[in-house]
């Protein structure tokens, strides 16, 4: 027996499709096609039976029997999946330790360490599994993996994404200056190992194809630790294959000095990558902390996404990002763990850390200067936000037709939750009697940001498919 | 039949019995007195038969079925209560909304309308027994919490605890002056049901016996929303009954301008409690995030705790207390959730906020000028140092001969945990095959600090009681 083609969600959907706008359909119907993997439809009051609601999604005759239909709960919300803009799968290894020192002790102590030893593939291939399946149970449907310089490696993380059907960009970590000696390539070996990293995973396809749920990405570690002539290869081969790159910048004073000290040509660290051929639309710079004017300035020109990564920057005492200056002008913003740097896989931590930082700056400049990140600018980051710096903001994000279904169940009343029952929050009960389902809504998607976890997150779905569920 | 007069523990032990001293005992035995509900001895080296432990620690002759064995786990180990110096009862009510807000307009959007509506007993009675079992199921085994204006909401709140097997210091909370009109009292009243609320708790008995699972605490809401004569005469009262006092200082800007215009005559914030005589050892203070120099000297010399709340202060965009200046100024310091000015109720995620705050500084400053908090400090200031806040430490804190057990099983292992397994955290499995055994205890501690949560706290004793178990 097959399984119907089509799928319709009826209940409550909630997506941030703009910046501070949170869209909150409470009665809804969501219509899916499974072999596409995406949305046909939405109709805001979900009246008709689900087959003529698909019917005339699709213009064609379509039987009860080719439709599944999930009813959800009433402390049940669709909405799409959580996008991590920035994590390292190989720093799961140490995740929860090593928050004793700054970034580049750190990395020196800790990090490049126990990455040197997932040269060992059989080691890889374990981790990896693991790492994918944490990450897909925080509710994150789409990430961008850093791996390690190790090409197998990096391709058993291709692997492990794949046999968990999560969407992501996987990068193969080029580090051929500055870095210790057991963990560092010569430019040729970093050339060669990416290109043959990017023919594993892609073959001859085009990396544009933005449906593909496995796609590289071109992974400069950061510029201190490249060459020149191994950033401009690595831009050339992401502009001939179309692949999407990312990188670290303005993370910390001390990093800074060292991109400064080892480039000293350049007008600033984004210069660097800006000469390189690395700055574009599909380019995602994490942290972007302490920026000069001249950083915001190529930034924004060059369309290029800020990933924000507050845990990580708290925990490695890097400093306070200001998104509000980010989004301010302009600059595409999405949220990253940053594991191991940071110490939560969830991007829901994110959104929490994220709303920290936001009002550290608040209490610094007053609320005038510096408005604190409210929920639904936070839920905007953790989803179209992070598609845009993504370069998928057509295709994820939101729950709007023509989209691929890449979407949460999320069940606030999930056994051991944080989130109080109706009942217990006089607030949400209050807007429930009285009618106001979508003020209703609105708190409890607060209580979704500030006190969820992995338990409250029953249900995954990647392009149509369930990936995990409780 | 009746159970066993002592209980043994084998297995290791982690207590921080001195700011960023971490005592790893791997294979311990503690013993423990179940009738008194205090530790009886603790074995660094558990070789002996328990009944034998027990007849060295007590003098006298101890039959093995008189003592009931628990040996634990490869993944779990026993450590002290967590506890919470600051948290509200009522405002869990609306936890986790209304985080738009700084600390003023806050408290009069949100905590005065939901914490009025607490008048009805009924609906305190079922807030309060949730809000107790959450308290608990977080591992906390002593709180100090705020109830409302209202006596027989606030002895229902007693009664929860109660109920629980909890340790608390409950405070009918105490406002006469520049509050709202449905949520003021004349300073007549606030005096009388002060008093009758400490008679209902206590009887006739001293506030000085530490042993007593719950006792009333002198609660003046915070000097603005109090006048002279109520403080004055709340000060009394505590040194009258021999209670502990907690209020809230210097937490934002707003705040301390308006408490300077309600108190012109005085120089500083703590001035005014100093002259009410509410400043003593056994006085706890919330936030003390904005001091003077005058406010440090006064709460030094008095030897007042601070109740550091960072997921509050973050949350109401109050600022970064500078716990790192307290600590060295020799000022004790404890951890509080501030429920729900922080939207989580558990101290485990205050040791997070504790660390991403002290980080904030360091970053600002520097790590010789501001060092950042410590795996090792961060547990101290979750047990030792908040029953030093709480005038505890003598009776509660650390895992010592002569204090009340009230101790944590804490399981790494425990389903749904975020701690890796050893096998996937290869510094942990390293320390372990070389021997390194209190080595892979640090590091599981430090990732008991970073990843655990509520799902980890699978046993939770006060007084040697079993009050909480997954
Ligand atoms: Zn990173
Ligand atoms: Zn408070």
């Amino acid at each position: 027996m097959t399984p119907p083609a089509y799928a319709v969600f009826r209940g409550c959907i909630i997506d941030a499709p703009a910046l501070g706008a949170l869209r909150i359909r409470p009665a809804a119907a969501l219509g899916v096609d499974r072999r596409s993997g995406r949305i046909i439809g939405v109709a805001a009051e979900a009246t008709a039976p689900p087959e003529r609601l698909v019917g005339e999604w699709t213009g064609a005759a379509v039987a009860a029997a080719d439709v599944e239909v999930t009813d959800l709960g009433a402390d049940q919300f669709l909405m799409p999946g959580l996008i991590d803009t920035h994590t390292h799968a190989p720093q799961f290894s140490f995740i929860g330790v090593g928050h004793d020192l700054p970034l580049m002790e750190w990395l020196e102590k800790y990090t490049y360490r126990h990455e040197s030893e997932l040269q060992d593939v059989a080691r890889a291939r374990a981790l990896y599994a693991d790492v994918v399946r944490r990450v897909l149970r925080s509710g994150c449907t789409m990430a961008a993996y850093y791996g390690t310089i190790h090409r197998e490696s990096t391709c058993a993380l291709v692997d492990a994404v794949r046999a968990a059907g999560q969407r992501a960009y996987v990068g193969k970590v080029c580090m051929d200056a500055n870095s210790p000696d057991y963990y560092c390539e010569t430019t040729d070996e970093s050339l060669r190992e990416t290109e043959a990293f990017v023919r594993a995973v892609l073959g001859d396809q085009s990396g544009a194809d933005d449906a593909l749920l496995v796609r590289p990405i071109i992974t400069p570690r950061f510029a201190p630790a490249c060459t020149v002539r191994c950033m401009r290869a690595l831009g050339d081969i992401a502009r001939e294959r179309r692949l999407p790159i990312q990188s670290h910048m303005c993370e910390s004073p001390a990093e800074i000095e060292f991109a400064k000290r080892c480039f000293p040509a350049y007008a600033s660290y984004s210069a660097i990558y800006h000469a390189m051929g690395l700055f574009g639309p599909r380019t995602i710079m994490a942290h972007c902390i302490h920026m000069s004017d001249d950083d915001m300035r190529l930034v924004r020109e060059c369309g290029v996404g800020v990933s924000h990564c507050p845990n990580s920057n708290f925990s490695l005492s890097s400093g306070v990002a200001d998104v509000r200056r980010l989004l301010d002008a302009g600059i595409p913003v999405g949220l990253g763990t940053d594991v191991s740097g940071g110490y939560s896989s969830s991007i829901i931590d994110a959104m929490r850390m994220a709303a920290a930082a936001s009002r550290v700056l608040t209490a610094q400049r007053g609320p005038a200067a510096s408005a604190p990140l409210s929920t639904a600018e936070l839920l905007f980051l953790a989803t179209q936000g992070g598609a845009r710096v993504m370069g998928m903001h057509d295709h994820i994000g939101t729950l709007d037709p023509g989209k691929l279904f890449d979407a949460l169940v999320v069940d606030l009343a999930a056994p051991g939750s944080h989130v109080p029952a109706p009942a217990a929050a006089p607030a949400v009960a209050r807007a429930q009697q009285l009618g106001r389902i979508e003020e209703a809504w609105a708190l409890r998607a607060e209580q979704f940001v500030y006190l969820a976890d992995d338990r409250n997150i029953a249900r995954v779905y990647i392009s149509a498919k369930l990936v995990h569920s409780l």
